[in-house]
């Protein structure tokens, strides 16, 4: 929900005006096909409403990329949805534009998506990584890059700011939240191949230790980011495990535990997941989720590419922000 | 949720291989930096295996340019979300790639995208219009251009490819269904500035006519698209007007009504809304709603931008949809 207070927008002058949006774009960019009466009522009302015309109209007059690439890996994931917004908001106050590319989880895509920004001359990027082994330097060159969600070299420290969340912490507090509300045989349904998905499990499982609960491997089920297997994986949970809870460990996969949930007349389950959206509110079946600070990762994933480009020789940093579990039930 | 069958992955090849990403980049490019064996090694793979590399990649070192243009109004809104993904994989089963702005409803925003997409040489554009009487003929100028959701001059017969769907009958269905449902005294939270507002308003008073139930213009709010008044609004139509159904005519607008039901604990109120997601069937409170067949839309817009990069002179097709009603309660 958006409760800006909005600016003045160009159709507004132009109704204050009583002309064309296109006439007071004359006006703007000195354009033939306007009276100078005509002109001068515009620029009056421009000065008295303190209209700002945006900052990258004149970029691309001036012919200056203003851009900033983003690219997400998953175009169906609230997550990514929320960060995106984010980004855009921060990028408009400092007068860039972004352009979005989905990498769709394919590293290919991914590699292709850096290479067209590339060629369009962004002033920086913003990759959440399909969290394989890509060779980063080569990529992306001297483009300022900022990664977000997934760290770019899973195994060592990176050598690109990254921002992620702590995802170990955030899966145990589910989890743990699961236990307390009364669940003992509890599943975790997760991507296996992200580090996000890996670093989830941990969580789980340091949440089963700490309440002296069983590890049963069977009730550990690594689905690929796809889904393919998901709603098998979520059956044999609930019919052959007879589990009492479930964590998926993103809203992708918790649409499916829902979905299976529902099919099998099992409201009693318990379930939580990684990722918050406003629509859980509203959920018959309560959902435990952890919030992630979506709109601090986006603003400041710009703040980082826009310093950067401004001082490209800083020294990369991680850093790691701490999630907020939300209790329902 | 995808349940498509994944193609063979640059990655794949690369573990086939042992080597790394780079490494089958540099094979597929012919770039220096891996040796003939290796090389020979990664080309028998890609073989063996059928991967196609895509061909945006080959384009981006031809220096053709095989990208569309998307420019939506509003990046929180379900419905985008939905049209944008058909938009992506009917691009790339085409060879393009797609570029993504957000124009936040703001028709400034609106004129800057396309500024900025023409100024990189989208070979297409796919917009959802802002919804004002933007001057689009020079704005796009001789970029093939397709419409969707609203009417680029909506008073008018269009000049450019649109496609629409049937808001009035669509609003017309899930009012009728909170009247069977037993309402009586409706209200209605509609975007007052757009078009498919507008028509959905329409929709609602067709509704009541049906079924002779009196109308009362103190039920019909129509808020700006920001939703800077909507709590508001829908309070009023809870406690001044104590309404026993609302109308939401959009997603956005539902979590405003959804969070005013919870507030004043009144589970009882019937609600619908226009647009689906897959979260609605698992809402304690039952939402009517109304689907549009948002990855037709987003297929056809593809298919018809392509057609007219082909054939630029064809004469310009308006189509509207048919929606259909999600029965819940």
């Amino acid at each position: 929900m958006d409760f800006q207070k909005p600016r003045v927008t160009i159709n507004e002058i132009a109704e204050l005006a009583g002309v064309s949006i296109a006439t007071v774009s004359r006006a703007l960019n000195n354009r033939p096909g306007i009276s100078q009466k005509t002109k001068e009522k515009v620029q009056r009302i421009i000065t008295q409403t303190g209209y700002q015309p945006n900052i990258f109209a004149r970029n691309i007059r001036e012919h200056q990329t203003k851009l900033i690439g983003l690219i997400i890996s998953d175009a169906s994931n609230e997550f990514f949805k929320q960060v995106s917004r984010a980004v855009q908001d921060q990028a408009a106050l400092a007068g860039y534009s972004v352009i979005m590319l989905n990498s769709d989880e394919n590293p290919a895509e991914e590699m292709q998506a850096i290479q067209i920004l590339r060629h369009y001359d962004v002033s920086g990027l913003i990759i959440a990584s399909t969290d394989t082994h890509l060779d980063y330097h080569q990529l992306v060159g001297d483009t300022p890059t900022v990664f977000f969600d997934r760290a770019p070299s899973p195994d060592k420290q990176s050598q690109f700011d990254t921002l992620l969340v702590n995802n170990v912490s955030g899966a145990e507090l589910a989890v743990s939240e699961l236990i307390r509300q009364g669940a003992s045989k509890i599943g975790i349904l997760s991507s296996g191949v992200s580090t996000a998905g890996k670093e989830r499990q941990q969580g789980y499982l340091k949440a089963l230790a700490e309440y002296h609960l069983p590890l049963d491997q069977n009730l550990i089920y690594t689905s690929d980011v796809k889904q393919i297997k998901a709603l098998d994986y979520a059956h044999e949970l609930l019919m052959t495990h007879h589990c009492d809870g479930i964590f998926a460990a993103d809203n992708t996969l918790l649409l499916v535990v829902l979905q299976e949930i529902k099919l099998l007349h099992r409201p009693n389950i318990k379930v939580a997941t990684f990722d918050n959206t406003a629509w859980f509110d509203y959920f018959k079946q309560p959902v435990i989720s952890v919030k992630q600070p979506t709109a601090t990762i986006g603003h400041q994933a710009v703040d980082l590419v826009l310093k950067r480009i401004k001082e490209p020789t800083l020294p990369a940093k991680t850093r790691r922000f701490s999630v907020q579990l939300i209790r329902r039930g």
